[in-house]
């Protein structure tokens, strides 16, 4: 594959906005999103506010005039830039963290078990890191995880959870749910939850309902305060841009700021009331608002990269025309997958081949499609076949293979010669001859 | 003040290993240090990495070979040089996440109250930060703050905590204080506790016993491992150099981890076994050390701003060397402040003065020396003719400005130079003629 080699635009490879690895086939944004151009003009823009006049910067900001934002106030920018992206409100977003410390911090908040209210309810085989911190929630507050934690299988055979299941599940056990956290979209599966419905079947039963946005931020058209979330946390390192490691963000439904002394949380001076801020007074005033869950001074760097990589986004024409573009790429890419020889609708015995695990109808999914390859280790090597001519997409052991086409810098072409690439290598793999196009 | 101009190295201003403001006196690293010059150049590296290799750089970075680190390692050069400026063991140090956040992170696990013993030992006047999420933790766990929170004032008329006084409310109190957590350097008066003492009378007690390190760490000579702390929480913006909001850093006390199961806490999993990490297995098996309290992945730009500002202080001398600088040069700036004529001992009513409210003891303070302004409004109008002047240091309303030489790139000149201005400044303030020598 050759996308993005010139950067040129359009539906032929990766568009002018990121800079691509050159020479590759990008189909990894579900792990690690593209550098927008922009990004490294800004973090050095502060860098060079650092070096020459190091703390000023934080009320005198040197570059002001170049769009560059007081320190102090650095990521209020960001604020409704996210906002659009995740359907909330301004006051119910802020950028901070990471994303598993922030799902902590919001969990110490929101999970507060009873006697009778105590469990958690989310997926088996969530993300590592939220079953990681979901299990010492439950231990921090003294609680059996054999009974405190619920834990959702797909049915026997199958790899989606079932909706149909998921509100059962929540209509028997809901008295004794204090919260539901589910990923919005499932980052092995790419399965997209219905969001809104679980939502509301929680709260008919009395639970918190909170979210990992992970996978579902800047990626398909999530609507938090319509959907009347609870909470929700995401990383930006993936369908948002904002570099590894990049900072987070949450969001706080704005029902819960009526009331003005609303929740212990984990607290800090930079969700006090800014107005008193540098006053060093001991009065606890949280901002009415998510800015008011943030802790500490945020880092400029992340914040920018972010703030660089949101406008970019949408400039790329933002969530709701990018998401159109993706479920057309990512359709595209289903077409050229399901019409290839090695497809197959169930796993099978036998010669290598791929089935399709993610959910096939566009509004289950987000640009992400995940193969299942078999037998043996046709997946690995396939992988390898794919990763040493240019085709960079991530594999989960042992055998899964996950595509995600990104609207705001891949084409049609990159499906394409993601497909024809892992075709060549199952070819290969069969036993068929090498193409010798190595690039 | 011109120190720094040329960048000239020696005690005539700013060394060579930092990019200082120009035309400036910077006595303000207590509050951000300033930038290594080396720092542009290693961020911008992961810049190009991210750019040219998107998410391959997890595992294959492409400028391995100029010193550059694996994504999913890229944390751990720096904790060899974290550990020995807090005195620790390598595996009792992390680097992650944000002081006032990991604080809290901290206590989460640290802070388990019982019927008997649910108090938590801190200063009045801490750190406002401190302040909310000590109040914060308490109210989570539904106790009574009025109850369950201790702060230890100064006496009446002082400014300073007495050491005696701490250890007889540990004395007194100790057996229903759950955690004992002051800062190591108070922020406002710039006094350095007795750690060492204070920490051994809260285990006499049978407390925990923490630290907030912000002002403490890179400044002065803490040994954490040898003084038995529990725990502690630095951020790296200040005495380190890691720049705005820069990644934080965490200890732990390895007689913790000989419990291989140790003590639930705000799990992720970046601090689970490393070697099946990406397994994705729902299995929780902490790395035995700091490292294990890691949630999220780093952000990489702020990960190698620390590391960059790390190995310049190991350039610059590491801790005991410039320690031993630090305390002839705040001595020296000491001499200086007591020989002025505005200096007096105790505050005073009348004309323009100052006193030093940091202990004159130099192995009871860092690099920090606090001034109280009487009467009324003189310490902000001192502020503003010192800032117009180029001599950046802080103030702290209503009265107080600190100011800072820093071993690493402070030289006696500024000490001299800070002075010279602030006696200009009340010598104006007094009444008396303005210097025309404006830069
Ligand atoms: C003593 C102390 N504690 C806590 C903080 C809060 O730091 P952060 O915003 O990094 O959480 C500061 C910041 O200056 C501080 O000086
Ligand atoms: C669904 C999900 N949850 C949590 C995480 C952990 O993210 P972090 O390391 O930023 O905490 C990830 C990371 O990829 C993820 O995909």
């Amino acid at each position: 594959g050759k996308s993005g080699e010139s950067g040129e635009s359009g539906d032929t490879g990766s568009g002018s906005n990121h800079s691509p690895p050159h020479k590759v086939t990008y189909l990894c944004g579900n792990s690690l999103g593209l550098m927008p151009k922009s990004t490294p003009l800004l973090v050095n823009k502060e860098l060079k506010a650092w070096g020459d006049r190091g703390v000023e910067s934080h009320f005198r900001h040197p570059l002001e005039n170049q769009g560059c934002v007081n320190w102090v106030d650095i990521d209020l920018p960001v604020v409704p830039l996210l906002a659009p992206i995740v359907g909330a409100r301004q006051n119910e977003v802020a950028c901070m963290g990471t994303l598993t410390m922030n799902l902590n911090s919001l969990l110490c908040s929101f999970y507060q078990p009873t006697e009778t209210r105590y469990k958690i309810l989310f997926e088996k085989h969530a993300f590592p890191s939220d079953y990681y911190a979901m299990l010492n929630q439950v231990r921090l507050h003294g609680l059996d995880e054999e009974d405190a934690i619920i834990q959702m299988a797909p049915r026997k055979g199958e790899f989606l959870l079932r909706t149909e299941d998921i509100l059962s599940t929540i209509e028997k056990e809901g008295e004794s749910i204090a919260v539901v956290c589910f990923s919005g979209i499932q980052y092995y599966t790419g399965q997209y939850f219905d969001m809104e419905r679980i939502t509301r079947a929680g709260h008919e039963k009395g639970c918190i309902v909170g979210w990992d946005l992970a996978h579902a931020v800047g990626n398909v058209e999530v609507k938090l305060h319509e959907w009347d979330v609870d909470f929700a946390a995401w990383c930006s390192y993936k369908y948002l841009n904002a570099g590894p490691g990049g900072i987070g963000g949450i969001f706080i439904n704005s029902r819960f700021f009526e009331d003005s002394n609303w929740r212990p949380r984990l607290a800090g001076w930079w969700g006090n009331n800014s107005s008193i801020r540098f006053e060093m007074r001991e009065e606890f005033e949280p901002i009415r608002g998510a800015l008011g869950f943030r802790q500490s001074n945020p880092s400029v760097l992340d914040v920018v990269s972010l703030r660089s990589a949101l406008e970019t986004y949408e400039k790329c024409g933002g969530i709701k025309k990018l998401r159109e573009k993706s479920k057309e790429m990512t359709g595209f890419l289903q077409e050229l997958l399901v019409a290839s020889e090695y497809y197959r609708e169930k796993e099978e015995e036998g010669e290598p081949h791929f089935t399709i695990i993610t959910p096939l109808k566009a509004d289950e999914r987000g640009a992400q499609i995940s193969l299942l390859f078999g037998p043996g280790d046709v997946m690995e090597r396939v992988f390898k076949y794919m990763n040493e001519r240019g085709v960079i997409c991530d594999d989960r052991k042992p055998n899964v293979i996950r595509l995600a086409p990104v609207a705001s810098y891949n084409g049609f072409r990159d499906c394409y010669e993601g497909v024809r690439v892992m075709e060549e290598g199952l070819r290969v793999v069969s036993g068929g001859r090498e193409s010798t196009n190595l690039q």
